[in-house]
């Protein structure tokens, strides 16, 4: 049930300090906004040129990721920019698998790579160090927050289990059939590896809730093309589990769940995966939408390419948004992260939508 | 409204000759059976050793389709091995804009290539005469059904428009961003190049029929993120207007249509699309595909990566298929075309649980 429709939101809204609440963690409380609060997947990122002189300064992705005063800036940069109503800290969902002790490093012009996977047991034997082999992004968030305006939200993330163990399987980016092919022949090992990431994951969401984040997001980025039943058990099912752990640890942050391609298999992950808000992908139809906020609150879902293009389109697509899902309980986002070679212009025409703000 | 629930079901099951309809034409009208019919999506295909050898004697693979008796041949070869209940002629989607006068080539080991896209104009003008120069798939069609068993059925098919056209946008394989962002700046132009397709196709489709095929299918392949309006105005709207084509040249064939990964949108498709029956991919839920059966027969959905995996995964879950879907009217097949490097042992595995049939 979300709080729309329980007291708990009674409570909330008659808070002495509710004025001061974000109207993001509103949204994420069930509360419908007179307009949505906004921000953009990959708002601090490559179509940023002040991210691009910065991102220069450190030769490597990883130690860049991992050095709380470049990430912070980087987090922040778009903020200065534009009225996003939510910061999100900069960071790379394979930081996961490298604290875990397996090889990640990125190259020029290609995605990521990853060494070998490790055994089983000796993944399990680092879980509990790997949190704070990743305590730099504790560092950038309570750097963010002490500096971030009361009224803008901090997000906090890490990539949903499936998704990282995708990577970690196949050593890198592909069509993920190598994922699913181990999933169907080793469907012993892959349970386990999916374990270790549910209890690294929740512990690193943990530290990230008590460094700052108010609000935190599982990036389940390949959840298309798996059968129902694979979906609840390598999707649902773990994103459940890390929210039961990060309850039992007392972090109240909400949880948005995010499983990119999951088509008509999101209205099930929305009833059983325990999360607070469900990120929607480009291809969600509005009625899906709709149904949806009737449990919980949805964000997404404008597509990136159209971002790009811009024009009168770009405008269109927008106020349909709005529209359709703008009176309950809606954050405006993209359905995918913001393409590096994007207009800026394209997306201060979008934030003028959607707030009324004007760039300049 | 499927003629499941109309009084057309029932002069179909009291006409004289209906003991003889092939059982996958009775499910396409909406019939459930005891056991559903049966094929799978690229069942002549590369898997097969005898087809590997029949296609080692033409060059070019676009010769190969064109040549009535080879690609009669590799339709057929399926149909000796395995108790399919439907023969699909070999050919190919890329066979139309080659009909159209856009140069098309396959490269050994790579996806399909395509030359520049030819002016609207020109393309308009090939309309009419691209059907003739298919009149080989006819052929095809033709040999084909002259030596089919009658219980057997025989399908056409096609590209759908959406889908051929991000071939001939972007010159061949890739993510379909470029034909997406396509959509977006050149709305207008995208619109007339579909409007040609969805001609060229119909026509094609007429003409198969008129050959010997019995049911038709339109293959969405790249139906996946799409934004609802895009898709409505891509997928939906041209596949309606292409079997309402087929209606007013008095086809009667029932229809398949295929969007590959529409998710939550294939409900609405079903709805608008005019097609008698749905094919669902690997990601379709249970309770989506028993809504769709409500409406119309269903087709779907086995996980080809779970086919060329094999053991008593795949057994289960093809009973879960056959439980799920199998009170309605269903056809079985997989989600997404067969792969070639599939053990034979494994497909003859399904159709022994699907049929009862036994291998030898």
């Amino acid at each position: 049930m979300s709080p729309a429709q329980g007291e708990d939101l009674t409570a909330f809204m008659n808070a002495p300090d509710y004025q001061n609440v974000p109207v993001m963690l509103r949204t994420l409380k069930g509360e419908a906004q007179p307009r949505p609060p906004v921000w953009f997947m990959r708002q601090a990122g490559r179509y940023l040129p002040e991210y691009r002189e910065l991102r220069s300064r450190a030769s490597d992705f990883i130690a860049f990721c991992l050095d709380p005063e470049m990430a912070a800036e980087a987090t922040l940069q778009p903020m200065r920019r534009f009225p996003f109503d939510a910061a999100i800290v900069f960071a790379d969902i394979l930081l996961i698998p490298r604290a875990l002790g397996q090889a990640v490093w990125f190259e020029v012009g290609e995605g990521p790579k990853l060494g070998p996977l490790p055994e089983l047991e000796r993944l399990q034997g680092e879980v509990e160090a790997s949190t704070g082999r990743l305590s730099a992004v504790g560092e950038t968030l309570s750097r963010v927050r002490a500096v971030l305006e009361p009224e803008r939200a901090l997000i906090g993330f890490a990539g949903a289990p499936w998704t990282v163990a995708t990577y970690m399987i196949e050593g890198g980016s592909s069509d993920r059939s190598g994922a699913r092919t181990y999933a169907y022949q080793h469907p012993e090992a892959l349970d386990g590896l999916i374990e270790v990431l549910v209890e690294a994951t929740a512990r690193y969401l943990v530290m990230q809730a008590r460094a700052g984040a108010q609000v935190l997001k599982l990036f389940e980025s390949w959840a298309e093309n798996l059968p129902e039943d694979l979906f609840d058990r390598l999707v649902t099912r773990p994103h459940a589990a890390i929210v039961a752990r990060l309850r039992e640890a007392g972090v109240t942050a909400p949880v948005i769940g995010f499983p990119r391609g999951a088509g008509a298999l999101v209205e099930g992950y929305a009833a059983a995966a325990g999360v607070d808000a469900v990120a929607l992908d480009v291809s969600a139809p509005a009625g899906l939408g709709q149904r949806l906020q009737q449990r919980l609150p949805i964000q997404g879902a404008l597509d990136p390419l159209l971002l790009r293009a811009g024009g009168a389109g770009l405008d269109r697509r927008v106020e349909q948004l709005l529209e359709q899902w703008g009176h309950g309980p809606y954050v405006f986002n993209l359905g995918h992260g913001i393409l590096p070679d994007t207009p800026i212009a394209h997306v201060e025409q979008v934030l003028g939508r959607v707030t009324g703000w004007r760039a300049g």
